[in-house]
């Protein structure tokens, strides 16, 4: 039995959850895979950072940032003065990085996964900023290592995107995909075939926190492009930014073309994209009209859908249904076991 | 670089199949793979067999089949007399497994199964009989012989869904399923829904190679069961059998049936449904009306479906749209890969 030392930076629903997770994987681990762990250190924006290498008391980090204490209570050791500075100090093997990210530069996070990855640990995070901004450099980084830069939630939450292609789909060539990736917008669109304003489905979105109070990045499709983006550069091996996806958010779509689309039983839906060429690749991210025959119809709420061709397999989809943090956080939780089992 | 020699036992849709992507794939397996391989025999019911260490010529191989040759002019060598002998005296690492089967036995395909790991090979099979009939004594013998029993083929044709559970989603513990597993009957309801009657469906699909002589197994529901019986005794680790699945077949479903379903906006498919209770499985295979609101509305035609429940992710949907004999032989060829890279 090999005992693990994890770090966790960020330690909000994403973290929490997979904090309880683990908690409640303890038995399978040690069981099926020879695994023990302790939590190391956790480190937050707003309630403080501990470090213990013997060990965290999880229960109590839980309850403190339930109640709104800070978390340098938990330890008798002098908390770090930084997010790096934590990252410099905490003996762990892993870092699960989910801090608040800013997808225009990819940073804090890259920062973090980097300082993580040069001292040894496995790098895995939910936020998509580092897989657009830094995969090249993290994926080397880790190679150099001999650590693993993990990142299966950026996507589709937990539902196993990258790792089915890492793993399960040998020899096979991308030649394209085809999806609903922003649960956001595709909860608007819903809320307004039931007859609400977009304002009003938007402040419904917000008030049960699937909206963000400015919503723009999802309503204009740059959520949407930033996964395509990812799923471009990792699957496809071609480097691929945000801005160079044809991008139209949802915007454009009025009550009136909702109620249209529904007399035909048809439905609006933000769809990605995407279709390699050569060397090259094309992406769109725009609002289409989907007719009941396709798989894409039936994607409700905050579920997500994407459909891959590939040169062994002309259609291959994946759905996620019902996201949560906890399924956010057992992406994390595979990649680490990936990582790990892999080693 | 290392050189693999392939023996294929069968040779039909399948067989070729998997022989032209293995040579169109040449290249790949070296660069990403440094794997390089020959076929050193074939064998089939009825156009004889051929083995030669060197390595067979696959073109001609292909061609004589095309013409209705026999395999055996292929080699010199005198041919076996019979396919275990074919197995005992093929120089092979791997064996793919396409003979015809019994699905109430299995047979011959275990017996070749087991006399391939017996001797070293690894064993790889399109057929669903030895999954339900000998998954466990397969995979203990390929373990005690440090060699793989793989079956991906087998439900979904070259969809991944056991490579799946194997890796991408490790410590998910699977409690159901729900899904439509057979593609002929599949298609037969949407023929009825073009306005056929059933067994005007039942000879449009024999026409085209989708429905057998004798249509009874997919029709009355056995084919989808084995699928849920293997699906049950891999991934949810519970011994089950087709028998054991509470099986209603698509022939109760009749025209007026369909219509009233198409009048309210619906569809009749044959839909496959396994929740486990404990140690015990509930697994049911019968005619549903589904609503456009559901991911099962939109597999049309020979695609399929399956939507898995676990603790872990509340819904995770696979479809595969437009499966043939090449997506078939791909999850042969990614059985193969799977099994000599972890090695």
């Amino acid at each position: 039995m090999r005992e693990h030392k994890l770090a966790l930076v960020g330690f909000g629903n994403v973290g929490q959850a997979l904090a309880r997770l683990l908690e409640r994987k303890r038995e399978t681990l040690a069981r099926d895979f020879g695994i023990s762990f302790k939590i190391t250190g956790i480190a937050t924006g707003r309630h403080g950072m501990a470090i213990d290498p013997d060990g965290l008391d999880v229960p109590a980090a839980l309850a403190l940032m339930k109640n709104g204490g800070s978390l340098k209570t938990l330890s008798a050791a002098p908390a770090p003065g930084s997010v790096m500075e934590f990252i410099q100090n905490c003996p762990a093997d892993a870092l699960f990085e989910n801090s608040p990210v800013n997808v225009e530069s990819g940073q804090p996070a890259v920062d973090h996964l980097k300082a993580a990855l040069e001292r040894g640990m496995h790098a895995i995070t939910a936020n998509k900023g580092p897989v657009v901004h830094a995969y090249k450099e993290l994926t080397e980084l880790a190679a150099a290592k001999q650590r693993r830069f993990l990142f299966e939630s950026t996507v589709m939450d937990g539902a196993p995107i990258f790792s089915l292609f890492r793993g399960a789909l040998p020899a096979a060539e991308l030649r394209g995909f085809k999806g609903i990736l922003n649960s956001c917008t595709n909860l608007l669109l819903g809320l307004m075939e039931e007859g609400r304003s977009f304002d009003e489905a938007v402040r419904y979105a917000q008030s049960i926190g699937i909206a963000e109070t400015d919503p723009s990045a999802d309503i204009d499709g740059w959520d949407a492009s930033i996964k395509a983006a990812a799923l471009i550069t990792v699957m496809m091996g071609i480097s691929f930014k945000p801005q160079q996806v044809d991008r139209q958010g949802i915007r454009v779509v009025t009550p009136q073309m909702i109620k249209e689309a529904q007399q035909a039983g048809e439905r609006w839906k933000l769809v990605c994209t995407a279709r390699r060429d050569g060397d090259k690749v094309m992406a769109r991210v725009a609002p289409e009209r989907i007719p009941p025959g396709s798989p894409l119809f039936s994607i409700n709420g905050t579920s997500s859908y994407v459909q891959f061709e590939m040169d062994v397999l002309p259609g291959l989809g994946v759905v996620e249904s019902d996201p949560s943090p906890e399924t956010t956080a057992y992406g994390l939780l595979a990649d680490w076991l990936n990582a790990v089992r892999d080693m």
